[in-house]
């Protein structure tokens, strides 16, 4: 085997040219055995390995930079920089990332990377951090085309094209972002490929680029010759090259969506191993949209690059028609859509994963909520605490969102309740709403909830006790119920709350438990700092009424367990009504 | 006079042709009248006067929707809709505000709008809006050339040309944003400038839109040619307009960049009513930056589009040469290329406002923090608690940045703290730093401060008393500082600490305050809620000291009075006393 020798990119240099296309049938046959056995990206790597091999050939990391957008295309990059094991040893999977990273190497690996659109913008700091400290080193960007829609990708050209300096942007043109590829620029870019990139009208070149195109890329050898030529070019070049996403293994080629990434599968079946049979909120959401746009043609549902994240496969997107709106990577357009939509008279709903709606702040903040458009956005946890990479934790949206003024915020804590809120939001006029649908397991609830939240209490006292008071929100509200159950079992009956509006606090049923409660215990379903709970813990600060808040700490966290973080941050049943004990006992 | 009789768009539509050019000449007067004793916005609106008339001419507001960019050159539009008072009678120049607004004007201003960029993007939602809800109105946006650098205007034309509907983008190219226009497409715009729109490389019609060009764009005949051209269009199209910024009055021609934006100034001899002389934060960050880089060249200043956030004029960025990058308006980009350029070893600091750091959250957070780069961000507040429009309101920045893992903010209380921030934070090598530049009147210290603030404590203890405790950030000591003045009058000598980190609580100071304190009362330099007092009422939540936290409420702010929000949100040093007094005899 050739890639059990490489343990650098020097020995990627070494090999007999001839043999280069056996080591990519090797480096995508490790890609192959991570993403069947572990799970994690599979058509962008099986794309991208030529070119990545090209890139060691011809350029000298870690000398030379090299930095990969959303790095969820890196996995042969790591296959060539010391980190084969993590692909061939079955036992030693875990020890490589999803995604670029220094901590695992310090020396190939330049950045920590998970949202999109980020490369360019970075590279353009190292273009010109590196002319200022005269230094001559190449900086290399590989983007895909899907990337290009994010406007940091495009203030990243913009200013690179402007300092006027090497930097070699390689642009992985597969016809497809996560998605299908949507927008105007796309038009340009199937031009270009179809003129093999002679046209005249060349987004690229009006950006002030110089430009290249390679038909063929995955051609370990045209590649090597196209590097070869911008190699330590003065200038800013981009070298769009032409890829098959999941080439290598057919079902990945034949169904790009699907096989963007995977959960583990078989190889030989293209199967999921477990595949999943319980229902999840994201299904829900999705089937919920279809279902409320047929009685309302002017419900649109819009997502940013990823309509999975309410389920929306090709066929469900196809019903909703004109009724789909897919913007790309583009959450800061999808906001502003989304407010313009709301003033034009139509019932748009955005559904965007935590973590990325962090790319809309300022969108959320002046072009909805300034302008207080009646518009919904479904902030999608999708896993307890959200995704578990450093790049994609999900739990900061509290501490992101509650303290913007105008937004609604909204927790369900059951399916029942996120359809009464989602139900309110989409029909009302009054503001922009921002509902909160749980990750984990779908919870059922048989309570009757609020047909009007512009009227109802901003809390929702499930149980009346005394002495002790628990106050949760969405999956929270589920951990804080066993915290009673264990209280109860001492003879304690403690008050239960959800606290429903992230936006505002219940000062009416704060207030209510004072003469009664010594002790509030505050369950974040997510980060502490910035939470709702130290709000609740000012709203007591000149009162006796000690107040306890658990939550995450502030920190980065990777790859972390689901259960472990939840205990060490006292948010398990147990934790929490030990703490409601002893600070009853103080 | 004509504009006196012009109340709405129908009076501009019955004019006689001919009556055009006096009637440019009347607006452009009146923009003159307002911003000379007003101040405002002075040459985006001088250049874009014809092209507004020959807007109301043509198109049908306001069933035809106007979004302006920015909407800092909508006092035309503005005269022409009913609003000509707020430009002819000197009493009455508060009623109108300096940006689009629907609550001044809900038929003929679409949007509130302050922030760059925006306009393309919340368009997209008006179109599709429309077109889900089958109507057929035209939808025209007006944007300058340097809005264009903005990623939310580029996703916004993106998806806009997806769409394919009628949208009309006027780009007003007067060859200059605040400063210079910057970056790659700016090429692209000389080049269709110097060949009247006839080039083949066309960055607009790379992004799929059709393109009409029109070189007299201070020609009110040739642009009624022009919009009479593409009204009812079918599909979204781009009319290039060649203005003049400033037309008009000479020395806005002549000097754009000085009037871009104005104080209140004499119309003959263009000198400001009222020089300012006292010092400003601005202008000393400047000059420490410029200093400091002569001795550091890997040192690099970087702005976004606007280089006077620290008086940056064209005289200091010539002396600054390479070590000044100003990105154009692209904050994404600025934050992305400091974690870039600490990466490759330089020492980057950007220099934003506040309000418009809220659109790099994102990048905040992941490209600098997640990669932990030692880059510095110096956060201007420009006036005590920020701008005062309701869109450029910049108190919000502590909810925003306290809770992002891995940064750390100070907060000066004076030039000479904030100095000895600077220093450190700039030769450090451990985090990201973001340091709050004070709003108001500079103030001077005599005191020390640490050379080191990776070993310092993160708060500083003032003055050590007992019984109440102050805790204000910037600006807010001062204010502190008079409380307890009040305070000692009465006979009580209460603790003063400066909140120097809004990032991390400073908790054996906290701690200490236990056994000889009853009342925490806290000053908020800004926003109470998700503040940092939030965070000291949750520290102290389990114990018995009384903690009130004082600071401005979440809301929607416009043209506020300083010295009002300041007394409403008991802030002053007689509304802290007194709630100090209050709690300590509860």
């Amino acid at each position: 085997m050739l890639l059990e020798n490489i343990n650098s990119p020097a020995d990627v240099k070494a090999l007999d040219a001839a043999l280069l296309p056996a080591l990519a049938d090797e480096v995508r046959q490790a890609v192959l055995n991570r993403v069947s056995v572990h799970g994690g990206h599979v058509g962008p790597n099986l794309g991208i390995v030529e070119a990545t091999i090209a890139m060691h050939r011809v350029f000298n990391a870690p000398d030379d930079k090299f930095v990969f957008d959303v790095s969820h295309q890196s996995y042969p990059h790591k296959t060539l920089t010391g980190r084969a094991f993590g692909f061939l040893d079955m036992t030693r999977l875990d020890e490589v990332s999803g995604y670029s990273s220094p901590a695992e190497s310090p020396l190939y690996d330049t950045f920590e990377l998970g949202h999109t659109s980020t490369s360019i913008a970075l590279a353009s700091g190292l273009q010109k951090g590196r002319d200022v400290m005269g230094r001559h080193e190449n900086i290399v960007v590989v983007i895909g085309d899907g990337s290009l829609s994010g406007g940091e990708a495009f203030e990243g050209l913009n200013v690179a094209a402007e300092t006027g300096t090497n930097i070699i942007i390689v642009v992985n043109d597969n016809e497809m972002s996560i998605a299908e590829n949507h927008g105007g620029l796309y038009r340009n870019l199937a031009l270009l490929r179809q003129t093999k990139g002679s046209a005249e009208l060349n987004f690229f070149k009006a950006m002030g680029y110089d430009y290249l195109y390679v038909e063929e890329g995955n051609d370990v050898y045209k590649l090597i010759e196209a590097f070869q030529k911008v190699k330590d070019v003065d200038h800013p070049v981009v070298v769009h090259i032409h890829t098959l996403k999941g080439k290598g293994f057919t079902p990945a080629v034949e169904n790009k969506e699907q096989w963007h990434w995977s959960m583990p599968f078989d190889l030989q079946t293209a199967q999921l191993r477990k595949p999943s049979t319980s229902e999840s909120y994201t299904d829900l959401v999705g089937q919920f949209l279809l279902a409320e746009m047929k009685n309302d043609p002017s419900l649109v549902a819009v997502t940013a690059g990823c309509p999975s994240v309410v389920g929306f496969t090709p066929k469900l997107r196809a019903e909703a028609g004109p009724q789909h709106v897919d913007v790309g990577i583009a959450e800061g357009e999808a906001v502003a859509l989304i407010s313009g939509m709301a003033k034009a008279g139509a019932h748009p709903v955005l559904n965007v994963n935590s973590t990325f709606l962090q790319r809309a702040y300022d969108q959320i903040a002046q072009d909805l909520c300034i302008n207080n458009q009646p518009a919904v956005i479904n902030v999608v946890m999708g896993s307890v605490l959200g995704m578990n990479d450093i790049t994609h934790v999900g739990f900061y949206d509290i501490p992101m969102l509650a303290n913007i003024p105008n937004l609604t915020y909204l927790a369900p804590a059951s399916w029942e309740e996120f359809v009464s809120m989602e139900r309110w939001a989409i029909a009302q006029t009054g503001c922009p709403v921002a509902i909160r649908v749980p990750g984990g397991a779908v919870v059922h609830s048989s309570d009757s909830f609020p047909t009007d939240y512009s009227t109802a209490p901003t809390a929702r006292l499930i149980t009346r006790g005394s002495r002790v008071a628990f106050i949760g929100s969405g999956a929270s509200v589920a951990w804080i119920e066993g915290a009673a159950e264990i209280l109860r079992e001492k003879g304690i009956q403690p008050t239960i709350i959800s606290q429903t509006f992230l936006t505002s606090l219940d000062e009416p049923l704060l207030t209510s438990l004072l003469p009664d409660h010594q002790v509030v215990v505050i369950a974040e379903d997510g980060a502490v700092d910035g939470g709702f709970g130290q709000k609740i813990a000012a709203f007591y600060g000149s009162s006796p009424i000690r107040v306890l808040c658990n939550g995450v700490k502030k920190g980065l966290y990777d790859r972390y367990s689901y259960s472990a973080l939840l205990a060490q941050s006292r948010l398990t049943p147990d934790t929490l009504a030990a703490d409601a004990l002893r600070a009853l006992q103080q």
